[in-house]
């Protein structure tokens, strides 16, 4: 503070100015929380009146009576508690029964409406989570959708150093969200700029752009931006069949507006859930246009478990199985659900169909974790660095 | 819902595969919380176990003791008063003396480290704030500084239909943010993207570009990226005259990146608060460069009402006032200050003085309001129409 003082003196001569100038950001008084401290982890609020304050964590299951803390002094309640395992985590504060946010810290995500903290404890594969030193850029782009007929907005991942002049085009990851997710999802709660600028300092994933729409046909946008949904929704009237706009209006788009491979050698599409089962359909819709798909913890396909009807992959593509040579085409189709996810025992039966057919490129990965995005980032993570080899 | 769920039903022949797919977006149940209705305005929030609950307010000086809510039944607090004016209105809920966000609210602002929730009382000039159907894109660009020896981040707005190989190059506004603020904030809090989007739709804005950089010289970005500052704060030893890296770094990234005009007709340079006193200097050291300057709720001109000394441009760059030719040579000097913000005796000063002098081109406004966005907004909103006229 001393230092910050000194700073403050020599800027204008004076303190108050400074103060009044640069207000919350060094000068703003308060509890330090979470306080991550060797192997612990500290949470703090001031709330003086409150009778009972918990933190509903992720890696807690969201009950707020597994983490419960207690009043110190001056109405500042804690508790410290071991580091859970490195993940980016998610957590409120719950006061007598309402959630807020911890005023302490300002790392926060939105799932859907909900906005919650995000903590993230470093170290093995969450160090891919972090920010890298040889950043890409992210766009948030609008384009027209002929298909949908609607002005709607994706966002655009370039990596670092994307040069709209190199002579060796880049290839493309379509990369899909789930219900209740919008263009924004992935790059947030996915960390998806993070992953893609570690992966390809590290050498371990191909420079490529990711783009990641907005897969529901009512929105424009996020819904952050206040924009009403379209009443008419027609288009989800052929089931998560549905996404034919991105094959339509948005490869088009990216392929006439940046460097990048016009040929299925640069393709690829996956997607999460609803995204998923999106990604199966433009995928196998598509075989000269994609050439690899990944699918993460699709309800569509793990629907028998979860009060749905079998999935059928034959039904959907004539030929999936009694023909496999008309769709044998993909260099990866990389499957994975997460273990505690009831998704994954129909997940799992089609990965076994697609073997038994001797589909090739065929990757399964299971992971600790629910249908939840601790899985979805791992997928995310192995997926790029199968694709585009070279 | 009836609608909803046939909409479900169709989709995978069940409704329960659907709900967990599309969670939170269309079937999560809750209160309606801001609603708008005729002219009134109710909040609505869920609080069983609450003693107390209010919302703060901008519109009310954010004294929670002004907006108080009853509970009304099943635990369900809710107030309803007349709308306020037009405007982009930002509350929080305080319930038993903690802060939290309107759960039912998706429309969330972050100044500095603070969240609130985000209200826009449409009409008038507030109508400019909303989403325009001709949006200009959005880019996160990371760029080196060589000056600052860092790897920074800034935003660059392009406008709706910027085509990068069009013949005619667009013009550039320089945008720089408050102390607290950073390269989010003038498209967040301040909207610029809606503002531009909406005044060039009406032709009443010229197509630009904006570039909103980072001014904290310790920031490589935003603090939500939680990357830690540098510690070399140095930059700042020589006051608000910190900004070089805009001029050294950045018009040289951006003209070599955009196909933007490459002389000081195509250049401009605006801020609020810190960003003012930056755009002062800059603009001042810069005449070849820059062709209008904004300097909005300056600090460092309103210093003296403030507790600091009174400033003296004269002293800053000797022959403003002793040899004003040397100096007068810009199109527009567009001062502002909000009427209830102190620093506004400064800047009608340095106002007079310039008029004494007989500056070209110096236009005043100011607004009813503090040292608040509000005010910024409408600034911008001015400043835009004035600049790169043909």
């Amino acid at each position: 503070m001393r230092i910050k003082l000194l700073f403050a003196a020599l800027l204008l001569g004076t303190s108050s100015v400074l103060a009044q100038e640069m207000n919350s950001l060094m000068f703003r008084a308060g509890v330090k929380s979470p306080e991550l401290k060797n192997d612990s982890i500290t949470f703090r609020l001031v709330a003086p009146k409150a009778r009972k304050v918990s933190v509903s964590a992720s890696w807690l299951g969201y009950n707020p009576n597994n983490l419960q803390l207690t009043q110190q002094r001056d109405g500042i309640w804690s508790v410290t508690i071991p580091q859970p395992d490195p993940e980016l985590y998610t957590y409120t504060f719950v006061v007598d029964g309402v959630s807020l946010l911890d005023p302490s810290n300002v790392q926060v995500q939105r799932d859907g409406s909900r906005y919650m903290n995000a903590l993230l404890v470093p170290g093995d594969y969450a160090d891919n989570y972090a920010e890298c030193s040889k950043p890409g850029n992210v766009e948030h782009v609008w384009y027209y959708s002929a298909e949908n007929q609607m002005t709607r907005r994706m966002y655009v991942y370039t990596p670092y150093g994307y040069d709209k002049n190199k002579k060796t085009k880049y290839p493309v990851l379509y990369l899909l969200h789930g219900g209740g997710g919008d263009e924004d999802a992935w790059s947030t709660l996915g960390r998806t700029c993070q992953i893609m600028d570690n992966l390809i300092a590290q050498g371990k994933a191909e420079p490529m752009l990711v783009v990641m729409p907005n897969g529901n046909p009512n929105q424009y946008a996020a819904q952050t931006l206040g924009i009403p949904v379209k009443q008419d929704v027609k288009q989800y009237a052929s089931g998560f069949d549905n996404y034919s706009s991105l094959v339509a209006d948005i490869v088009p788009y990216i392929e006439k507006n940046y460097n990048v491979i016009k040929n299925r050698s640069g393709r690829s599409v996956a997607g999460l859930s609803m995204g998923g089962g999106q990604s199966f359909f433009i995928a196998f819709r598509n075989i000269d246009t994609f050439s690899s798909v990944g699918i993460f913890s699709s309800g569509l396909i793990g629907a028998s478990a979860i009060g749905g009807a079998p999935f059928d992959a034959e039904a959907h593509f004539p030929g999936m199985y009694s023909n496999p040579a008309k769709y044998n085409k993909f260099n990866v189709i990389y499957l994975s659900c997460g273990e505690q996810d009831n998704r994954i025992d129909g997940m799992l039966d089609f990965k076994k169909k697609l073997d038994e057919k001797a589909y090739k490129g065929v990757v399964w990965e299971q992971y600790p974790g629910g249908h939840e995005w601790k899985v979805w980032r791992r997928n995310l993570a192995s997926f790029v660095q199968l694709i585009f080899k070279k």
